[in-house]
């Protein structure tokens, strides 16, 4: 009964939050991308994988009371180092996108807020026990004489009774006088789907999934750095 | 002995259900699915991938003594919303379909009933311990004046030997006055080959599998939601 | 030192069976296959799946004191149902090879036995803790009047220490009078990658990795049975 | 606060060690692979895989005050042994490189060392719970007369707290009377990354994505053999 009320509740918040969302899909912008194979039949199932050109989109998404919280991964991008040879450019990321609710069972999407994980953060987030916490800092002005202007905080406490946690954003902007903070409870069964479909992306976002590796070339030395918070892909955190 | 016993029964039960399903085989109705592409060749354990407009079937059954369980993945589907991009339109799910045993080692195909689970359903199963219990709720018209008149629950309880689980499934029409009740004994063995094919299946039901992720554009509302009882895909579970 | 010892004495275990085995190469016999597509550049680490035609052997192997024990999936074959539509015909499995130690440090591939995990076996062996026991039973002729002249069985025990497991094969003839067996020591190690290996394995062996599942199409009653020893697949232990 | 410092040093570390590296990646050789498919975009993050005859760089790199880690699949290669059979020749690796700090921020490319983790260690580290050790030895010369010249130790040691390890490779070479020591403390979110990633790449180095297995042919014996510390696979550790 408990369950079935949660899921009535939870299914009304939806019907409403479609249509205040489905007004926005053609406002919003989709930028760069010319044309998607025409190979592949859109509105079946089919298996093949999506063509370079075209995006596709499939968040994991856990809507509540208060605020909503989507999750989808943002794959690594590699620049040609040498003859034919690539190199990741770019490291991919987990994108967790926070909207608030702005009444009930609406929810603001021009109000969303960005935390790019990291593989490493992905790494922390995947081997907590239901008893772990974890918090990640992000600093879009790291490297500059603004560090410290801007601070996100992502933060995922276990609640008390170990049936599942809460995911909290803040983000302080000490230039524009903001503070944002969102929180979203999710229950066990949302992180298990969070931990099982993040550990089959990770080797997808570090770009593992597509290594040849012959052994007898000497690699070039490493590029990317876990736990650089100003590298590219993570200021795509700050395009709103 | 134990074992090679109850291998024995299972095997009589195979040959049984065999025939009696073979004879349906024929006259199943596939609709909708023009052709196999003709580039991969049927009965060689070929590699790979199945072309679309072609299906493939290959689900995981279990056949006891008052009923069978067959659980078989169904992929998203998805729509062109821009330019070549493409978005989730219906979650996949894990379909799970209940016969009943219809006499000594017979099972009645005609008498089947099917539960999708989600994928959050999915995430709660994969995360069972050995003496956890889940229990889901659907309701086909949830949305309409009829919510409540015919209730699906799916119930997975722990034997209280840690040996294993039983799977029920009640299924009750309350227009059609009727009450159809499955339960089925898995073997720890059996929720294992569950839990790691779910596994392997969830980021798929999920779309994750074809992400591309260019990471510069900007993402569209989510639009898919958990939970959600009265989408497309989960209306599937009506069709018999 | 302790390891250094063990690593000796393989790489002299495999330096003396690399030559045996080598012989043999040449005269065993690759039956059914016509021709590896040209494609795919044979001696380079390449990324791209294996032909249907060619066939790709890379099994995990054993080598210990007085046998060695290899492993290879084999994976489904399908059938064309209808218009198309593929229904897995023979389900796949682990086929796990044992050849006794003929002398020091020589295997005799001639005397080898096979024993074909089900989906349901690899689900028990890749669920079993540190102090598991698991065994498996399989008779060839159970469907017939000679059910029990031949049995199989396969044996997983823990070391008392935690350290690892003792798998072994006793093959039964009481036909040809003849009690074959074999005991291989396991390490955790070896273990870990032998679980490792098996879960990313069984979605495949179930023809799970092929699935489009297209959500709007009746599927056929299911016809392969878990725990059924004398179909195909496993007959298949039985050519030496 | 804890964390940002440390992120911000990290930052440092990459900044400096970048530009270092930078320049020596146009005098890095890259022997042996003529040119990269023109049909993937380099630069943008698509799907695909890449082409034989390309090679991709994303290694999992670790910077720290002493020493640097970075880790990278090697597939394995396979030889044709019968009218279009393959066969895996030499088996795939973990190949982990370090570099020596050479001053404050700096890492020394030309001072590396690598150790290749064969499938049986990779199986060793993944199942290492939080208070358990590893070491793995490995002589270059272990065939010849010249066993135990040079020797290499990798050691993976439990922080006394559990918050993570100390990786450590000692490369001691009696000849040139050399002794290197590198050591890498890593955190339990970088050694979930790398037990994640591991796990992933484990059937990839075995050469098991790769696999068709028909049942029907019968396998020729097994070529390749864990443990063997002197197979051409591992003497890639030796190339500076």
């Amino acid at each position: 009964m408990m369950k079935q009320a949660r899921t009535l509740l939870s299914r009304s918040l939806c019907d409403q939050s479609k249509s205040l969302f489905q007004e926005r899909v053609k406002a919003s912008t989709l930028r760069g991308f010319a044309s998607w194979s025409s190979s592949s039949t859109p509105g079946r199932g089919s298996y093949d994988a999506p063509k370079p050109g075209g995006r596709l989109f499939a968040p994991y998404s856990i809507f509540k009371g208060k605020a909503a919280l989507s999750v989808e991964p943002v794959l690594p991008s590699f620049t040609e180092i040498d003859s034919g040879n690539l190199r990741i450019d770019r490291r991919g990321s987990l994108m967790m996108t926070f909207m608030p609710a702005i009444g009930e069972r609406k929810y603001d999407w021009e109000k969303k807020q960005k935390f790019a994980l990291s593989p490493t953060e992905v790494g922390s987030l995947i081997s907590m026990g239901s008893k772990d916490s974890s918090e990640f800092f992000h600093d879009p002005s790291m490297k500059s004489s603004n560090a410290g202007q801007v601070r996100k905080s992502l933060s995922i406490k276990p609640h008390a009774d170990g049936s599942g946690y809460f995911i909290s954003l803040s983000v302080n902007n000490s230039i524009l006088k903001t503070n944002d903070y969102f929180v979203v409870p999710v229950t066990k069964a949302e992180f298990a789907v969070m931990k099982t479909a993040f550990s089959f992306a990770l080797p997808h976002i570090m770009g593992w999934n597509r290594l040849t590796g012959q052994g007898n070339t000497e690699a070039p030395p490493p590029m990317n750095v876990t736990h650089l918070k100003t590298d590219p892909q993570l200021e795509l955190e700050w395009d709103k």
